[in-house]
């Protein structure tokens, strides 16, 4: 029986190489966001790959729906090995102007999928003492900044959890890792929204998502004496 | 007309002392937690010192409960001058058994709560061009450890928090502080639970909760070319 | 017997009020510079705010001479109570020029001479049980950037002294404290090399010098069940 | 004319292990040490692997020595293509008993020599637009400890000279790295002198050096949209 990789949050460019990377690498890739049908072109560039992959539309907020993912990837697939969060919620506002409905979204998106994802990842890892859990952090996950009270809020909260996950269950054999992004990713958002930006691809100036993605699989393979907890990763003209 | 000094949970040891402390320093008091009741014995010593309090029961997670809070101190008291957030929530859960009814409740005690009183008190202080708005942190505000996945994610969300009102507000004559207190607290609970960390107060082993209150109002007084956004206090024995 | 506080240091602007202010606080102050007789309008100052003064003429790089230094305060004024390293030596080069004699030279100033002035206090404190050690830091302690090689290697050597200096000697009754100073000082120096940031001065934008010192005379006061290890200062309007 | 990496500090099993990666990856080694017969061993065992290697003896501290090495593998070797300091000086002492001989000459291992080897190696990658540079680090590089003043200043100026770099030469094309090495490494210093902790070998609790290489070798890879500045490496077991 193979293994799997879940990967929540996979509805962006980021997310979506991550996936494909998984499948190229031999496992299972079971990408997840709110509608399955929105998976439908990555479930085809991985299978146009030859890798396999099995669509999941699932709230990573809602914890009886979390529990049932797991529950199903487990007995249709297989194992799962690896588990990326990779849920992000930027949306810059003045504190003056932060409504509390907000902020709470951004922090359920950032913080409790991810508590859901690794609680019901590490249940499933620590009895056969192996599997790999990895969240995607930003800039904003080690430094708050002027409008960012929640985006900060949700990213600082997530990399607590990579770190209580990290001292509680590396011990346990389960390698957790924390990936700090630092710059803009090749995505449409920031093709559209942001164009000036986006000129900088040009020179390599922002993140190639298959290069991020690379990271995580490398994560996974490092042999269980050297591990990384956490890393960054940010365009060579990024300032830092 | 007086200024005001709001100590969000001010329950425990250290929020009444808190209290106190400013009310000492001139300006009217204002401590709140839940019930009203519970806060006599604090009214009482207050008024015992010849300082001005005005109890308030309130919900720190209410977002109506808390604009009507400030509205009503602006109302009845004067200017809010000082905003302290002292809510903790500290209950270690392993992340294999911690629940998301738990996980949600300490993020809305920590964070939630200091974001709706930050916000608040932004608001009104942002037009006068002063104020200070300070938050205690916690160990778990600066290191996630194993069990602590909820309480350092809101501890943590409450530092992204602080220092983004920081970056955002300090350029508009708002000092924000963050108070990283390290060690056990003299308290009740600490004395009841642990009493055999409670025995290191005879050597100074444990933090005075009237030492933790002075500094508040040292940030307070600090000069605005001369500002601190973060000190930590601990007791000279303990491990760090 | 009165107690000493030496300030090595105290040529600058910072280095003279945090002189002064442990004098007025009724220690013998002893600044210490290069050349004894640059101290003299310092020595006046005090003298005329009613305060004791013992100026001293040291290279704080010089091992035989820092050993002496400590031996003649203790012998002469009494025991040293406080102890500041104030030497800075901010001097930005490119990586590409820079040379191994400057970056010798600024490690030397920043770190060899505070690991000197900390071994000789430490040695004497602790006996005593009692004393206090106060390093002054900059944003350069805890971030480098693009032509700080030098001045960020010898101020985060100068934070890892204060950091070991505290976890060793803390539990043995000697408050280790680091003071981070983020912004330009009232100084000469920036008056007339920075006159654009000297403006700032009229709506307190840069760092007046007797307020930061009022900062180390409060953390030697902090009772020790209470203290801080490190805290920041930084105008109202500084970017951070 | 094939590329050349230069490992300043290829003494120990890990520098070692790192030239050997890197000769096996296609480059040129060019392990460094004090002695250059002592890396007759590493040079056979390059040779034995199919790869080149060029070995030198050279004190790091020494300016000119470290220039001379420079142009000598530039012109007899080809372009530097990776530049590695991994001198290490790890030796306690109470600050109580250090002396200003070995605090010095521990930061001349640690960051001197890194300093001359970032230089001599930024000079000649600046005008080809292209190079990496890598560091190692240890804990100390992020926290000073009781009887480690020494070593975590030597450690914490080299993690500042990394920064310092990476800032100022990233957006020159050179990568900068900095890998924290956390934990006991497989080497005949750990063997003799902690036999308890070696034990852990047999469960995969200390470091294997060919593992930490790895990680260099993957540095150099990574595409210049996604870089690495620091990464951190422990076993799954260690406390963190």
């Amino acid at each position: 029986m193979p293994g799997a990789a879940i990967i929540i949050g996979a509805g962006d460019a980021t997310g979506g190489a991550i996936a494909a990377a998984f499948a190229r690498d031999g496992l299972v890739a079971v990408p997840v966001r709110r509608t399955a049908e929105a998976l439908a072109p990555l479930a085809e560039r991985i299978a146009a790959e030859g890798g396999r992959c099995l669509s999941i539309g699932t709230d990573a907020r809602d914890e009886d729906a979390m529990i049932a993912l797991f529950d199903r990837v487990e007995a249709e697939v297989g194992p799962v090995e690896v588990a990326v969060f990779n849920i992000g919620a930027n949306s810059p506002m003045s504190i003056l102007e932060e409504t509390a409905r907000r902020y709470r979204k951004i922090w359920e998106l950032c913080a409790l999928g991810g508590f859901l994802m690794a609680r019901e990842a590490a249940r499933r890892m620590v009895p056969r003492e192996r599997g790999t859990i990895l969240f995607t952090g930003a800039t904003a996950s080690v430094r708050g900044g002027a409008g960012f009270a929640g985006f900060a809020g949700g990213k600082h909260a997530l990399r607590a959890l990579a770190q209580s996950c990290a001292r509680e269950l590396g011990p346990k054999g389960i390698h957790v890792g924390h990936i700090v992004v630092d710059g803009a990713i090749d995505t449409d958002f920031i093709r559209s929204q942001f164009p000036e930006r986006y000129a900088r691809k040009a020179d390599a100036g922002i993140l190639d998502p298959e290069h991020i993605a690379a990271n995580y699989v490398m994560l996974h393979h490092q042999p269980r004496d050297a591990w990384t907890h956490e890393l960054d990763l940010r365009p060579w003209s990024e300032k830092f």
